[in-house]
């Protein structure tokens, strides 16, 4: 029986669990999986995802679902079907260990994504990328190309379903955002909201901090300021140099990064306002 | 609209969500938080726990319920009123940190519980206890007298929902489980299954562990093997004497102990065979 | 043999061990525990925490360190008598948690020092300090009165040795700190530098952030920008609500400021510019 | 000027700082950084690690420190070149995270060694492990040949300074142990002391724990027992199935020992008795 999940976002209101559960048990789907969440106040949203086993065409139960809960109940859903991966696409630049921990987890078989496009403004990470069976595409990016260097970007990014900035360093523009057509996740190397902007580590040594940590987020226009995925820390003592702190929070990118990419591949992550929900 | 609580544990099958989120939603009830889990295997485990707002006589829905779906479908289920708090016995022995803890919470209002019985084998909290408008029944335990001091414990634990083990150091016989009538939840001053029995702590240090940790665990028959509910840890460095893990894990055995008890006030813990489902 | 501790701390230059170890050796002092950090560049601070046993009088041993060691090599130094608790005021506002906890381990041993004072302005707290046979000074403290408030708590904290704000709500003058002559220790209720100032748990909650923090840190003029002593944080997930966030951040305080205030009582921490040295 | 490292373990007893102290500033060496650490009772352990900058040849340093100190005190020590990097040889079987994770970290410059080996009973990884430029050595371990195997492995590891197991899941014999000249360092997918053995992680799901762990130790003849050096843990929920905690526990198995492979080339573990000493 294959497998399927259905994504749901709407305002709260009583009897939605019951029509869609409904819906699922007329058709004899059997729900192995599913998460339930209700914001809080008068103007509650209702988020919810499940996973099933069913027989039969996901196009004709997405026909049916729209059909019969679908715009009766004025939902905003999706029924995704786990056998056709997602496309990704990987943007890096002078630090590779965000997008070769990725590429590594991606060959183990723990992300579940076709890896559709590495874009990296140096030219530094062929050899490793190629090694990998993949094409690697080295877009410059300066103050003075940009527009040009987006354009190229959007081209080589065209279809996909996800794009990943690990650890991309240029900011991309409001019009490249209207433009891109996917969700774009970034890994930014602090815990957030401390640290917003650049050079994170030399800012946490120089204030003191004790924990250093990573952040990932959905983009948006505001800079390190789109709803939060997943975050995580390590404890750092005196003795720790700025260096050390790059390579410790190194591995802590690393971790959350792959962490939040898997969980947006399994469809987990819901955007309610300006913070997520992780089912 | 109160509010009520509705546990589910069955085999799973396709369309228990769907049965059981009909009945609610043909009492307009509003579902405000669901988790459903099935557990692995041709033998699969179905449990739920949903909370749901609904107008009307909660004893008149249950027996809706026993008629409608549970007899039915052959569940195992509950309905549970938040408004009426459950009963909690808690048993010390000299260590009262664990005990102390659990009683200023629940005067700070973190656990909706009625304390109604504090038992220990010691004399030593009973100011403590006392000033906080709770009876203190000192049980003196020894080897020779366990049948006596267990029947005492029973007499002063009778018509309660849950027996807390704060720290309590007897070994309670299957005899005294048997009878006790209620859920027994202990505190283990390691992180299970490493160092069951005595001195946890001492064991740690002269091991040379560099993390200790601490278990809370619903009690069985097999010392320290009972299904667990949560386990955290603290690192320890060489520095650390045997006195500092003891100290060091008592901050990690109040905050375990907290939350399990919490969580079982709050009929998030399902027991699935040696293991728990903790929504 | 007493037992004492030695702190240095001044320009990182050639021989400054061999000098010190050199001293004690030569009056038969058995260093029990040694930990030294230079900061790095070409204006290194040396930093340096040992603790040994030595006999005879430790006002004799100042006399001759400071003759010896201390005036010719220009060191910043102490020799501090651990069998001389130190005297601590601890202020509170309306959340007693943390007053409460420090209380509570100092009753248990954990603390080393001596009570001196506890001030609050609210009234609450009264009985549950003096059952613990303390003092509780209620000093009311409004935006018309805080000079006289502000003489009244130097008055009390007069002769301490360390000033803790366990959740003291109100801002201290420039004047205070300049006249309070101990250092003064704050928790505060975020990961700084993330939320500095007030309400961190309902700002944590709007940005949606997956991990919730405390900071202990010395106070200076410039609020919440002390160097930082201590950090800790835990997991939080989009279920937690504003007030589920203040609850489990408060047991984070709890830790965080009695573990910062332990090791000031154990004379660990030295300040080096903005940061410390917690040895 | 040339940077040196200088370990010493001996029995504990007054002075030992001076003497050592003095030596160094005798010859104008500058401390940068100095731990020590002294085991409690009355046999007390003196360990130290000390970093110094100093003028001149090392050999002829070490034949001075001999003569002056190491022998009229008879201390165990060892003053180590950090500018020569340490030959190590690393072992793998079917699962290669720890071995690539290893060799990335290298390639990096996180970790200042010379990868003299890499030894696998699997076939499996010749070619990533010959793209970083090694060599890779296939040696077929079965029950039938252990002796041979072993035989052929002391071979390729000869002249190493360390051995390390990246999940190399063959029981070394007491007589390669014996023989094999260098200490051997194992990364064991549990905390331990619990799950000793084999397939920790289904026993891990099966004991229905919360957190896991992976533990870095020496190894010893006794299976899992040796000195432990580092240890850390992931939290996990009823969710996981045994194959999430395979896969959640290679993570924190990398990031243990790669800690742990560090610390030991930084020369920051001591062993003291079944504990370590980690600088």
């Amino acid at each position: 029986m294959p497998r399927a999940r259905l994504l749901v976002d709407c305002p709260d209101r009583p009897g939605l669990v019951a029509a869609i559960a409904g819906f699922l048990a007329a058709r004899r789907a059997n729900i192995v999986e599913a998460d339930q969440h209700s914001t809080e106040g008068g103007d509650g949203q209702f988020l919810l995802r499940t996973i099933f086993d069913v027989d039969g065409d996901l196009d004709a139960l997405r026909e049916a679902f729209r059909a019969e809960v679908g715009e009766p109940l004025g939902l905003e859903w999706r029924i995704v079907d786990p056998a056709r991966p997602k496309r990704v696409a990987i943007l890096a630049s002078r630090e590779p260990h965000c997008l070769l921990d990725l590429l590594w987890r991606h060959e183990r078989g723990e992300l579940d994504c076709e890896v559709a496009a590495v874009v990296s403004n140096h030219p530094d990470h062929r050899a490793q990328v190629e090694a990998l069976g993949l094409d690697y595409h080295h877009v410059q990016a300066t103050p003075a190309n940009r527009e040009e260097a987006e354009g190229r970007i959007l081209e080589l990014v065209a279809g996909c379903d996800l794009v990943v900035l690990a650890r991309y360093m240029q900011i991309l523009t409001p019009d490249f955002l209207a433009r891109v057509g996917a969700p774009v996740l970034n890994i930014h190397h602090s815990f957030l909201p401390a640290f917003v902007g650049a050079e994170p580590y030399r800012r946490a040594f120089e204030r003191g901090v004790k924990v250093i940590g990573a952040t990932a987020h959905y983009v948006t226009e505001e800079l390190d300021a789109g709803p939060i995925i997943e975050q995580d820390v390590v404890r750092v003592s005196h003795r720790a140099t700025v260096e050390d702190l790059t390579r410790m929070g190194a591995d802590v990118e690393r971790l959350v990064l792959a962490r939040a990419v898997r969980w947006h591949l399994e469809d987990r992550i819901l955007v309610a306002g300006h913070r997520t929900v992780v089912f």
